[in-house]
């Protein structure tokens, strides 16, 4: 019988942006789904996702960490594979969607702020692609698409170049990015894995409430994100993307 | 009653690549499928094409044209929108898969090599381009993916970078891709279009009957890029790929 | 006795632009300076030009072709190497400065719009830089820089990404871009040439009357950008810069 | 009377490679400079390059810090201050020269090899430029170049593409990259600053022994790169070059 694969999902934030739409999704395409998500005193978004998801049919499980240090995230790999073990479960996709944003002139930037986006954006992705690739290296090359498993980094806006506003956040991002590629170059397309960075170049809608006819068309829908991310997990090996652009636009809706 | 989807594919070459395997896979979504390819004396892979469509309950016409001059392509829109009339039909997507390679030295490309590439990769993608946009602009917008029409444009390695082997060929291939970018941002995104430019940075594996255990991780495969394409057409217009790049490994295959 | 070094720019403009300041700027420095433009009935810019070159003490002629065509080009050619023989003389720098705009609307833009970018943009930079590396072909290795010949292009943000205004023009400037990049990997760098690419990515203050208090910190000065190319042609062979970007900032300056 | 310039570098490394060329050839200029290093017992490159400046009539200080934190970073800028003090001196010009490799594929790659390619590459840039840049501020504007100070950030390979053995240190040269490209963004180009910053696309030459006849070829010259930093650091407000590529060919020397 073939194994049930698992998605594991790091960074779960407020349960409507990209990372939770992405679980949801994976579960409807027969996914369990590992939640990974910071200690939140008082917010309960994490659980009642795993929640929502079990009661749809769904399969989830939250691993909550009490910060992204390297050794806290390696733990949460470790139970993650306890609670979703093989031969029964094959962790196959594993998606990095925390981003820690300093939003201040480059000259307010303190060295603390540097600390904070480097370890967040750069020391933590390290820590749970590290583990996504030893996960998937122990698993069979799965037909049709040829592959052991496949990486996702959210990226930014601020990965791609630097701006004012980005500062401190854009020496994370760009540090991240370059693990992705890294990650790509470095694993034998044949034997484990395939790995992608997203770049997410616009403002994510968070708010499912917004007033549609005025905000639709400016910002990037976390489903239609989720779908992408399907859409890369799903590629033969054959091909891969690298690096998908999702671009926002600016122009105004005509009335 | 809703109008039939139509994809207009110019670009058939031998029945085996890309542009063939991008009209299958549509038809099998259910479009309608408009094949435009320049004459071959002798070569009936475009009219086999349509011929196996047609067969497998599909719907595919063919438009022949003498050449790939402005006049033979806009005469060949104006066939395409009298056999696929509105309002049964829609024209909703549209792939420019011509190129035309110049494989030489540079020091032994002539003048006439260059105005080959200048006039199918770029001059005839703009005549091809230009009927999809306006095309386009008579739709109403499709939900639930918010858009009028998807253009497309494949891609090669020659449009991303010049090199000793490219040649002429790069000229005409950046010219392309620069093509796809100006209509991307010349198209209000919520009145009619979304435009993307796929670059297959790779070999494309075009002989079915290649050797799978030596061939498969050093091709592309034309199915997957077709579903790269299917992916594209079907985003929500709240976010794009405006360049979608597909890698090829040099990687040898383990044992 | 050394061979008299020479730089051959095609395009000088009115004068004032890029092509006459690195003509200028070249003089200075001891080359003399084949100037090729094309005839302007009634426009005295490029003879004043060649006048005041050699009034200042420097060597300068003129070559007018009727058209950039690849024959009138390749015509000029024998003719600056006629007027400039070896051993006395030896053809070291080329800039082709030449470039053809064509400002519209995307779809106001006409097949002979797009036909004029091409031959203007690509195909007469072909043909240019072709004539150019040839000549380098027969000159020796020259110390300290350790090259044998240099060409540069004046690059346009239109050849970096394509804009809703800058539509055919891009074709072109993506084309002649990829020429830039074919020519410096196919030429052997210890052997005749190095190559580059200078991509001018702001707005070129042509206006030597210009009111200097409101537009000095908006124009890229010519006198800068012709240094820039000095620089280029001097740098060692054993480093060179493929692309060099000169960037223009929209912020206003201060009181 | 004219302020003295101050040239300000950070990395001398064993006094043959980047940091030190520059710093001699910004002495022949007229500039004086301060040599920034770590404590290396038992070294005397920096110390040597100091008196081999002073020898020469230039003048050099060598402020030698414990670490590259921030902390030690910023006491050094404190002292540099005292030694090179207003009006008598003015820091005009700031390189970033340092680097920490870790060239181990990345599955050997360990979490304190992440901590001090981020802490090197990264913390240690930000607090360098920080202080250059709150220098330069200080200054009044200079003519004819028109700026208060430039800063450069030395580049690699690394920071521009992740590959398998450039691993963590891709990550800490991603990063320093973002941060050049924000402090460019963050400075009013008419009051303070021009920010670059240099990326080295080759493998330098460090061993001045080297047999020429074999290396000159395939390694980029300490002195080229230096005269890269003058130009950048000479180039007018009007117009700078964000990122410049020096790049080195694999091709072999004809006999």
């Amino acid at each position: 019988m073939a194994s049930k694969r698992v998605l594991v999902v790091a960074g779960i934030g407020n349960g409507i942006g990209t990372g939770a739409a992405t679980a949801r999704l994976f579960a409807k395409e027969g996914y369990s789904v590992a939640l990974v998500g910071r200690e939140r005193p008082g917010s309960k978004a994490a659980n009642n996702l795993a929640k929502e998801i079990n009661q749809e049919g769904g399969q989830a499980a939250l691993f909550t960490v009490p910060s992204y240090s390297h050794e806290d995230i390696t733990s949460a790999w470790s139970s993650i594979h306890s609670h979703f073990p093989k031969p029964d479960y094959s962790i196959r996709a594993a998606l990095f969607n925390v981003g820690q944003g300093v939003w201040k002139r480059f000259l307010d930037v303190t060295p603390e702020d540097v600390q904070a986006s480097l370890q967040t954006n750069v020391a933590a992705a390290f820590a749970f692609s590290r583990g996504a690739v030893l996960s998937f290296k122990e698993n069979d090359i799965e037909e049709p698409n040829g592959k052991r498993g496949a990486l996702i980094f959210t990226g930014a806006t601020a990965g791609m170049r630097g701006n004012v506003t980005t500062s401190a956040f854009a020496a994370g991002k760009f540090g991240a990015r370059a693990l992705a590629q890294v990650w790509l170059k470095s694993s034998e397309r044949t034997i484990f894995t395939s790995h992608m960075s997203a770049i997410i170049d616009g403002v994510i809608q968070l708010d499912p409430n917004a007033d549609e006819s005025t905000s639709q068309d400016t910002r990037l829908d976390p489903d239609s994100i989720a779908s992408s991310y399907l859409f890369l997990v799903n590629q033969h090996r054959s091909a891969w993307t690298a690096e998908l652009d999702r671009k926002f636009s600016h122009k105004k809706a005509p009335k």
